[in-house]
């Protein structure tokens, strides 16, 4: 009955739904349709695939090719009008979510000196990684941060927050990572703006980080009952220098190089339930093997260049350039220089695929562990 | 610009987007579609909701108007063809992920005497609550269950497991529930066939209840470190009495009567990573109060009549029928009799909303906890 | 220099302290002590064993000797004057810390027909196992419980409790298992008298067992933060029918036959956070195989009679008798019958040994697993 | 009839045991002896008493008395002979078990340039805080790590250790922690030398600090099931820095100064099951307010001088003193300069209390929160 037929999915195998449309069975899939029901053998094949078969395809946006046209918002329209002045980026296979990669959003933010946005919070956690330029700041529940370049920030979900730019600070761009697509599709998603627009700082600045951000060591009589990490902000510097002493210690995997999680310091685990993020160096010269994970991953290059092969598609990045692996699907890393390190910053959906149980990884097998490429 | 301009969500809301369109915008617009880009405004009041806004409908599956064609499967394909003769239930609003109710899957399925499917197992996560007829039997990883009316079974994620209805039993219907739908949305999805189509019988019968299923109490020497519940049947008399000793101990709650979760012995949580269950009990005559919480539900009345009332719609049941409570929509029960208690068997996905921190619950404040019905 | 020089605990091994007492070093260790210090290698061998060499004793209590002394306290002094009128078991090896064996206090307490024990609270934590008699309750945080013969009953630490026979009853016997001499060992034992003396009863009776003591199920609304189990009461008929069931569908273990441990119905795990308990039934007949494990034991026998071999003695036991098994110390059980099954009630220290990481478990691999018996 | 009478321990409170001794109880109690029993009342009061009262006594050590007598366990004994060089601190009230307090072990180790001890491994969790020298180094499990003064080293249950003193080192002094008599206490204490006497260097040196001692970094592919920290060394100026940063945005505990903990980067606990760590600071002139809490502390000072209030007894110390606080009793510390900030490391066995559920604290409400001294 071609490919529209109820027998689209029909499979020859043993244990799989192949059953043929005949005028009979057609007339009983209607009547199915009339009690909102339908014939189970018509999509199991369909909705029980032999792996998982994602709609997000593997993209990268170039930055220099972005820059200008979010600088352009700052002309176009207000904060006050615009909320947040942010482009967001459309995954081609996930633009009905407006997700960059499976179920996470992101965004590049853009803000002028003496700008800041109104506060407010929702069911969707947040981070932020820090592009370019210099004041830009944060307030997430009182504790008042000052941001840098390739610092990551978090603003979990329930956090009041409010972001700007000081006075005397240039046009900042950062990227947004947000999980709203997920909450959306989990009908779980809440929103308040706060009752006063803007919130107070409560604490001195930078507390967060001074209080948590030590290694291995936490404060003594601190108590933490919430679900995220309450160090908010990783610092550029020390991550870098921990990349650079790990790098003396080990050999690094074979398919991440030397690759660090960022964790909640209370825990050990990931800094938020549903969010979790890591810095990874590829060292001079380095051509990582395949493998494949249950999850989605976005990329940023904070340092050097290079590209990536994802799905059998090439994509080249240098700093400040995005782009995604989605869920299951082959990716290898190559850091583009002999000479200097190259370092990229992601973030994922792992701690959703760990709560949850799902989470596999497979390393590709075939042709020394790297993928042919594929015609685009 | 009318309903399909950029400009269809604007909100006259401080601290909500609010950009008119305009030619230089739309241009903008356009420039940034090329880029595989869009700008954050024109969706955000649409992505960031003041609250979930879910597209599944309350809806009751009568099963004496569905029983005749789930029996008429019986003849309309073999086993062989069908794999599993299910029909399968379409919330009108989730008709495209194949979903009874938000990412939760569930049908109906029927199996003749001396029938018995294949052996096979996925990464979705499933359960049976047994309708009609004697006979029925579940193998799953080896331990072989025989099933009656009202019983709760686990075929976990993972777990090879085969069906069937002994040669001397009758036709036998049953309710799977799966988390399918939320399988594929997570690109999580794996399926296999049992390499020799049919597996053996590795323990005495019904040996996991034996084991598992004492209360308060567990085998001395057994080490468990699956992520799901060792005990796979949860039988009806057991559950039965145990509301009918709660009932004589509380007042139950406002919102659910007497009201159990079916639990995993082994760490008091749920029995399934991803679904949980639970069974309660209306008193005669008792209607409850409203209120809506974050997952989504399916019911089977499994003992008694009455009507439940979700999102304003009237959804009247009986013994057998199914309905579903979509998330954050309110909802209360009334049990149609003022003699003989009714019993309500769910399933729901609260194990997710609660592995991700996203479960809230809210009592209707107005009317004295009493919904107004919604004209249909 | 003999048995009490300062080096009597040299070992000619390798690795081990090894200094013979010479004048020079004698002066030395003078001049330690004057320090309030010492030599480490004088001390090392002791204080670092091979293995675990505990001080308590394999020891039988037959209740036909006790019994009658019991009853005597009745006569011989009042409630009001003893605070409880209780003979507590001392183990020869340990009568300086009131132990019955390792850190564990028991004692068989006695109660009259209307006579009620004033309420109070500690940091120990109790149970109690019934031995004999009818009307006894007690009342733990206002849940009164009505007990009977082989229940066995919580009364954690921090909680309100009192104890009782009602008016109709008769002389009843418990055996009482505390952690006392664990609680002032660790310097963190507090007591408090009631500020009524007598406590109220808040919930219906009983109800602690019918809300929580369910297999399998859980009040869905209820929520439970202490750390020990909401379920007090252990019922002697469901554990007996729980080890007849689970006795269909396994060998058992072949060092502890059918053996089951009382759980905590919230978390799956012990009941209290220091002491442990178990259930455990020989086959007619059964000899079971000696092993040795981490922890300390108080047995009573709760139905049938037999020998238990421990540490190389043979200690005879019969209903209503107590014995104990040390920490290391091998042990084997033999049911007398060839008839009847024998039920073992069982409390210990497991709880503190597995929260610290301590346990270990070993079987005897020679002489087919069977201890040779010492001549006393 | 006087102290050693059975009626000893009487006490005229209503709910306590307050029984006199007569003819016919002197009786019963002899009965009660000879069947290895008492009758609880004699002992009631003595072992459930109102609060912890503990044996150990607040002592200090001062370095400059003990410092001779450690190096001249160089000259009187061999390392083969003695295996460690080590005076260890007996805590007047806890002699019998060689504990410097409650059930902590602590001693002073000294060894001289080019000696190596022999690995061995024991059920006893150790740590070490480096006094004086240079070129010491330790050995774990074949993680070599080089140690100078005020680092913290780690030496969990179960890992093979063993520690030298490089060729071109000087003598080096230390002071061990572990918690021996616990494990004795608990007869869980096993004891094995390693099978070659000397282990191998398995990874870089200090690969476990380039690896999990970087602040909310972990490998992301790096795996750990042990019960204790990855981190096995934990260096001063790290810590010292820390707690200066930790300074400038808190007052810090009224009771502790600015308190930080040690934790396993992998859990955010303690770095071992049984014994945790801590590094405070007193500012210039600061005298802190006195609390008591469940559980025993051993202190060395770090940095500076001053004096501690521990039970009303004023214990003097400077850098390198060690003193101890009981469970229980009061405590407060005072830095004796006005312009140096004051650092004292302490380990303690909280770890075991929270465990157990055991711990408390609590602030001194009268005179200003400052103990009044107690004439010696
Ligand atoms: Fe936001
Ligand atoms: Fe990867
Ligand atoms: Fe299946
Ligand atoms: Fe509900
Ligand atoms: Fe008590
Ligand atoms: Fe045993
Ligand atoms: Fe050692
Ligand atoms: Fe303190």
């Amino acid at each position: 009955m071609g490919t529209d037929g109820y027998d689209r999915y029909r499979e020859e195998v043993i244990g799989r739904a192949n059953v043929a449309d005949t005028a009979e069975l057609v007339d009983f899939y209607h009547d199915l349709e009339a009690q909102h029901a339908g014939a189970l053998w018509t999509v199991a094949n369909k909705i029980e695939p032999w792996e998982p078969a994602t709609e997000s395809v593997p993209i990268v946006w170039r930055y220099d090719r972005l820059r200008g046209h979010v600088l352009r918002a700052l002309d176009l329209v207000t904060p006050e009008q615009a909320g947040r002045r942010v482009v967001y980026l459309a995954n081609p296979g996930r633009r009905d979510v407006t997700a960059a990669v499976g179920w996470l959003y992101s965004g590049i933010q853009v803000m002028g000196p003496g700008e800041v946005a109104s506060s407010h919070r929702h069911s969707a956690s947040a981070l932020r990684f820090i592009m370019e330029g210099s004041g830009a700041f944060t307030n997430v529940d009182g504790h008042k941060m000052t941001l840098g370049r390739n610092d990551f920030v978090l603003t979990p979900n329930g956090t009041w927050h409010e972001h700007g730019v000081s006075e005397d600070g240039t046009v900042c761009t950062w990227q947004d990572g947000l999980d709203i697509p997920l909450m959306n599709a989990l009908d779980a998603n809440f929103y308040e703006v706060h009752p006063e627009l803007q919130q107070k700082v409560g604490f001195p600045i930078d507390d967060s980080t001074a209080t948590w951000g030590n290694a291995a060591l936490r404060p003594a009589g601190e108590t933490w009952s919430k679900r995220y990490s309450p160090l908010l902000k990783y610092e550029w510097e020390p991550t870098y220098e921990a990349l650079c002493r790990y790098a003396r210690v080990t050999e690094g995997s074979p398919y991440d190089g030397l690759h660090m999680d960022y964790v909640n310091p209370h825990t050990g685990g990931p800094p938020m339930t549903t969010m979790g993020a890591s810095m990874q160096m590829l060292r001079p010269g380095q051509h990582t093997k395949a493998h494949r994970e249950v999850g989605s991953f976005v990329y940023q290059c904070a340092k050097g260049s290079g590209h990536s092969i994802v799905g059998g598609q090439r994509l080249d990045w240098k700093e400040r350039d995005i782009f995604v692996v989605p869920s299951w699907m082959w990716h290898e890393h190559v850091n583009g220089s002999d000479r200097e390190d190259a370092c990229l910053f992601s973030f994922h959906d792992l701690p959703v695929m760990r709560a949850l149980g799902l989470y596999r990884v497979e390393g590709l097998t075939i042709n020394d562990g790297y993928q042919p490429l594929i015609a685009a």
